[in-house]
């Protein structure tokens, strides 16, 4: 199982918001076997968004967007959605009352009403924060972008999903430079091709070192990897230490 | 001048690593009048990383890609690059030199030498941290993915960049719900159609609100649309707060 993640903002591209909606639902669907492919962050203008989530969501099982369903001009998602599958939107009667019980009397103004804009053929995405939803249309969900609403989305899709065989990491750290394992790690990833090795130095205040991870849906191959991996450490002379999952 | 942005790694697809790169080169980019148009994340994979770039470099002024150029076998971008410039890569003599300088007799191996790998025509990306160079090859900056180095190269990278006019931003915080002042917004951004007027809210512990942000190449266009909104806010019963800079 195989997602594409679609996340609609000026505000990242310009750099005022720091983007973590990714990273979280890279983690949540890693958990249920579903592997990320590719993330694509688009500007607030639908032919981008439309074009973005039309390519995504012919090429992964699941497309996952974050961002622009709220009341104000700049939320234009639901309606690029709309047009991306080429369907008709207009208020949900039933997000329509969700809504109109939050606000008091006259309180409940078109901006808000635009919150109910749901694309013909798509069903809700409830969440536990807010009373505006978002939406599955065909193999796309559409979230909010601020991270505690699009979280409590998240919570109210993952039973609608289809899982994967979930993957299996193992990460071994040492303080040995990238460059001294480097062949060794090479050939143990030669020696196990259905597995992913991954090399991540860091730089610290404490010290400077590498994570070496390995990823595979075959947790004994994964275990063993890792192993080798340890040996191969302490056979260059240095400390390896196998990281809690 | 538009700008593209490929991040390169199966560790941001994995949720392991929290991109910063992204936004962090999106503000650099700002304060040079280059906007950040779309950025892309895609795995460790040749094949991917060669599409997304040719669409990209086909599509902006410049496009920056982050990782993937470090010493072990998943660091495959700089042969990626030269593939989908179609141009041979070998070992760059001065690189060599360099890194050959940095380590002691015996300490230099093959894997090492792989960060002397440069396309063919590319020119070198200087860093202060590290002898290993990123490059530059027609549109294209290479950098690394850790992001000290990225930031490193980014200022050797800034002198070479054509600029554009810089953006002006203002920003004005209330803490009216946004659905309040929405149609105000609406009305402001459609006497400003050459204005990007965005409302961002927040869920803070001290309470709720949000963010209205204008950006534009007008100055003046952009205080004129801020002192409007203060006064839009301010009409609707709100106090408004103008953001520093």
């Amino acid at each position: 199982m195989t997602a594409g993640v679609l996340v609609i903002g000026d505000e990242i591209l310009s750099g005022r918001t720091q983007d973590t909606n990714t990273s979280y639902i890279a983690r949540f669907l890693g958990a249920l076997g579903i592997d990320l492919r590719e993330a694509r962050v688009v500007p607030d203008d639908q032919t981008e968004i439309v074009a973005a989530l039309n390519g995504l969501r012919a090429r992964y099982d699941y497309v996952f967007t974050t961002g622009g369903i709220g009341p104000t001009h700049d939320d234009i998602t639901a309606d690029a959605i709309a047009a991306a599958f080429d369907v008709g939107i207009d208020y949900h009667p039933e997000v329509l009352a969700a809504l109109g019980a939050r606000y008091r009397p006259g309180e409940f103004n078109e901006m808000r009403k635009r919150m109910a804009r749901i694309p013909f053929t798509a069903s809700l995405v409830k969440n536990s924060v807010s009373a505006a939803p978002g939406f599955q249309i065909g193999n796309v969900f559409v979230m909010a972008g601020v991270p505690m609403i699009m979280r409590a989305m998240l919570e109210d899709i993952a039973p609608k999903l289809r899982r994967g065989m979930p993957v299996a990491v193992e990460t071994v750290q040492t303080r040995l430079p990238e460059g001294r394992i480097a062949a060794g790690l090479a050939q143990i990833q030669k020696d196990n091709p259905g597995l992913a090795i991954g090399s991540y130095p860091f730089c610290r205040e404490d010290g400077n070192g590498v994570q070496l991870v390995v990823r595979g849906r075959n947790s004994a191959a994964v275990e063993a990897a890792a192993d080798a991996i340890e040996e191969m450490v302490q056979a260059q002379g240095g400390e390896a230490q196998r990281l809690p999952k």
